[in-house]
């Protein structure tokens, strides 16, 4: 009885690896701020729960594989503020934003093809690819550039004849970097030249500070045919227990071949489809408000690391996480020291280590990915706990 | 761009492959029987909803990966029925019965490699073994003999060095056999002695009838540890929209290494756990009288194709399926028919071609799939029209 190769050479998640240790310390009694994690407090809106009190049905019976009309039409609404038309037979509602990776891949990779990255990228991305057979090929991005993309010759010197797509998160997952227009049309002459998709993982859209422009991969309208889009509710209406995603793509081919694999799963459950659907109606306030709370919360967090020696971390305009450069040689010992040595007054701190967000084996080892999802005081006493657990790590361990 | 040799090769699902005409009839205003798909119509038991609408959040978090410990408890607590303690590291919850055999698949097969199963079989395990860069490796049982296994080396005589798995649904989809405590042991032999995985996909199993046992799987003690079970709430509890299933196993290192794709796609829905953990307490009532209704249909429905001249069907025991050999030269023409050409005071039929449920092309190509989840008084009318569809067929189309 053997287990594949694919799933022994997958790694557990690098953000749930260490919760053996959380759990740990909590039962010592110990206050764990959660730092690691991209689980949203915001309250979901009301609209979600509503339209599931009022869903009365008898049988729970199966939903189109598409996802259900209703959630299809609020998703194809919301595209329009992105001055974006879709019409049904171009996307699909899935488990998630993570399954509409899982079913891109699945689609356009077979065994040995590529993605090229830039890294540190969202880890997941690794095991989808794995699940696929398929590989992650990374270019690097650089702390000191705020994770910008490097020059062309740099990407381009990554694609090979098994090169599929090109695959941005758009503001990213570690980073918080967001990519100005130039940078997704960069993107986008590329894959035109080397006849290549262009995969955008836009579930951070609505997470864009500083009275920025964010500029959706959408808006390449000479490559539109290029362009999937992965979405998802779970961070933009802090619905991440919905796990209601979809893939959208004018490239009616791709979404029309995407449907065998949504058939044979049969279909995305419906009762969450129901409470998602209703969310069209949130009111753009909900956003505004939303956006304007994780904006004081990065300043905080910023705040607070620009006070800790050595920490090297620019201000990222987006999404809620930010990777931070620490004074310590391995992040990952310091992550599991913050957990298993380390309390003041009887609290700790929670952070990820980012190496498991590089594909290159050395990278990041210094680095750690911080998310602000805690609300402002508790981010405060956070931080403080941060700085005052590298001081003491430095004196005693390294 | 291309799309992958793994897409371009996936069929679309055959049970939903003649939906557009279906669509076409009902515009027509004709009313169409659906004996095509395994849809039950009895009622999802009303904890589910309760439990739903008591459920009270502000935030909807992602939950554990392997799923809510009240859900996980759920199924330990249901397996005691079935002489089997599970422990958490045990099972892990899925999005339906679909995602645990993809998930198995994933976790035990590189590319090229092979799952051994009757034909025919559940047609979406083809999808699930694409997927995987895997293959289904059909042996054939026939409706003459009730679709039960073959000799031993029959099924010994497809094992490569690729062959991963043996692999049945118990009761069968399509075919409605319940196989019996020596079937159960000969492929548990035959696994012990080729060191191979035994895949017990038991979304059927409270659905036996005539008073039959029922023996599972897990009942062969002695090669537990190779022994995956697949299991949902979809049919057990008419909860197909719920998405909930699980994918068991005494190997401990098999569950371990699912827990790392798992934790790629982060959770299951959490609304729908939260109903799903609350049907442990359906009194034993619900299957009683659900399995009543079932054994009452399938012998309206059995008695009803014994009125049409030459068609064969054995009477199956388990799950609400059929598959009848029809007396046309191709029943995928025929079903087809139905649908575009046929009707009988404004009413027709749907019955899904069977040729979809065989791996080996050519074979079930005058067989249809007939499932039996409408009220009695529906199944004597659509049977009815069987007949009448059938006579005008052969006099007008063949
Ligand atoms: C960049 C990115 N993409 C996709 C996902 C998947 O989210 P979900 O499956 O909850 O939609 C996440 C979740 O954290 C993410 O950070
Ligand atoms: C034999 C068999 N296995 C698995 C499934 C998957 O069911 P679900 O994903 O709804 O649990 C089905 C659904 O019809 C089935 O018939």
């Amino acid at each position: 009885m053997k287990l594949s190769n694919r799933i022994l050479n997958m790694q557990f998640s690098p953000i749930r690896k260490l919760a053996p240790y959380a759990a740990e310390a909590k039962k010592r009694g110990i206050k764990v701020y959660h730092l690691n994690i991209g689980q949203p407090d915001v309250k979901t809106p009301d609209l979600f729960f509503k339209a599931i009190e009022n869903f009365k049905t008898t049988v729970l019976a199966y939903t189109e594989s598409q996802g259900m009309d209703e959630l299809q039409e609020s998703f194809i609404e919301y595209y329009k503020k992105w001055d974006t038309e879709f019409t049904k037979d171009e996307l699909v509602i899935t488990n998630g934003g993570s399954e509409a990776i899982m079913l891109t891949f699945m689609t356009i990779c077979d065994p040995g093809d590529e993605i090229i990255s830039p890294e540190p990228f969202y880890t997941n991305y690794n095991g989808f690819a794995q699940t696929a057979s398929a590989k992650m090929v990374p270019y690097l991005t650089k702390a000191e550039d705020g994770f910008h993309l490097p020059d062309r010759e740099v990407i381009e010197s990554k694609i090979t004849d098994r090169t599929r797509a090109l695959m941005i998160s758009n503001p990213g997952n570690p980073t918080g970097t967001v990519y100005t227009a130039e940078e997704l049309r960069l993107l986008g002459d590329i894959a035109k030249e080397h006849d290549l998709y262009l995969i955008a993982d836009e579930v951070y859209r609505e997470f864009v500070y500083d009275g920025l422009k964010y500029t959706s991969t959408l808006s390449l309208k000479d490559i539109i045919d290029r362009v999937i889009i992965v979405d998802s509710i779970s961070k933009r209406y802090s619905a991440c227990g919905a796990r209601i995603g979809l893939v959208a793509s004018k490239n009616k081919e791709f979404i029309h071949n995407v449907m065998k694999l949504c058939q044979s799963r049969l279909c995305v459950p419906t009762v969450e489809q129901i409470g998602a659907a209703a969310l069209k109606d949130t009111p753009e306030s909900y956003f505004i408000e939303t956006r304007a709370e994780y904006q004081k919360r990065r300043d905080i967090l910023m705040e607070g690391l620009g006070k800790i020696p050595g920490v090297i971390c620019k201000k990222p305009t987006g999404a809620f996480y930010v990777v931070a450069k620490l004074p310590v040689k391995n992040a990952e010992n310091f992550a599991k020291f913050l957990l298993t040595d380390f309390e003041k007054d009887g609290k700790t701190v929670m952070v990820a280590p980012a190496n498991g967000f590089y594909a290159t084996p050395g990278l990041g080892e210094d680095e750690v990915r911080i998310s602000y999802c805690l609300n402002c005081d508790d981010l405060k006493a956070a931080v403080e706990l941060l700085k005052a657990a590298i001081e003491e790590y430095k004196k005693t361990r390294e």
